[in-house]
């Protein structure tokens, strides 16, 4: 992972204020700052803090900053474990989800691909979440969401998390994981 | 459970405003105002939105008015299912947990225990979260709560809720369960 600027961490702290989000001093300081390994931080990443991830369940609260695509990929099954399933839910901003199921036509979605990698965003069916708004996304389902024009704060609610074993559309990705 | 005045769902859709919890209209026309049976609404009670509640997790938004009290409960080991294990985030004003493991002796701990039913109240470990601290409860171990003089937004974030098989220490108790 690229080193992180100071501006970068300060707008994404912005938005867990604006969303009125406490945090703990330990928590602030840990934020995971994932950017993929695709060098595009501004654009394609995610910012998220994990409260809680045991064998049974897992919540986090995720930042996007405005216009910040987090990258397709999906939840596959393991060893004994079924697929990760997942509630996303808006808190503050906006936040478009895209969801397999429909095919994807870049011409016809609200948001625009991050150009760099638009050939690896396939999923099209599209919801769009305002606070207080939430979908429940299945396992092994390709999703992938961007913000708004303001940026988004998303409250995850899900089955425990095992992100190293996500599969991503873009080979690219190389997922650096520091939640478990 | 008897009529909930319009009053104390005021006080109580106030406190989730005080937090910024932004919920969507069927939200806030169906929370949940637990009165447990008990007929001492302002003092022992419980009001909650459940957001998700599936086979794999669940997730809540929980408030407690100033002083009020959730009755002392466990979440029992069920067929084939291992009894619920929870997280209690605080999100707003302050919260005071007491987990089994230490002898309750009602002089010592902050809180004053709801008179009219102190003898059904015996687990005196003592948590106290503020907004950003959390703190996760075992299956089948007694726990209560009280809010602080402001009341309190808790976040809980647990496996499967089955309310109905909760077991309280009050034998009077009668949980009406919508969450299901």
């Amino acid at each position: 992972m690229k080193k992180v600027t100071e501006d970068y961490k300060r707008r994404v702290k912005e938005l867990y204020e604006k969303a009125n989000i406490v945090l703990s001093d330990s928590e602030l300081e840990n934020i995971d700052f994932a950017d993929f390994g695709l060098d595009n931080i501004e654009k394609e990443a995610l910012n998220l803090v994990v409260y809680i991830n045991n064998e049974r369940y897992c919540a986090k609260e995720m930042v996007l900053l405005p216009n910040q695509t987090c990258p397709e990929h999906l939840h596959p099954d393991l060893e004994n474990k079924e697929g990760k399933q997942e509630t996303f839910r808006c808190r503050w901003g906006k936040v478009y989800l895209y969801v397999e199921g429909e095919e994807l036509k870049p011409d016809e979605i609200s948001v625009t691909l991050p150009q760099e990698n638009n050939q690896y965003y396939t999923a099209g069916k599209e919801f769009v979440l305002l606070p207080g708004e939430q979908y429940t996304i299945n396992p092994k389902t390709k999703h992938w969401f961007q913000a708004g024009p303001e940026g988004a704060v998303i409250s995850e609610f899900s089955s425990p998390s095992y992100d190293e074993y996500d599969i991503f559309t873009n080979p690219n990705v190389k997922r650096e994981v520091r939640d478990r």
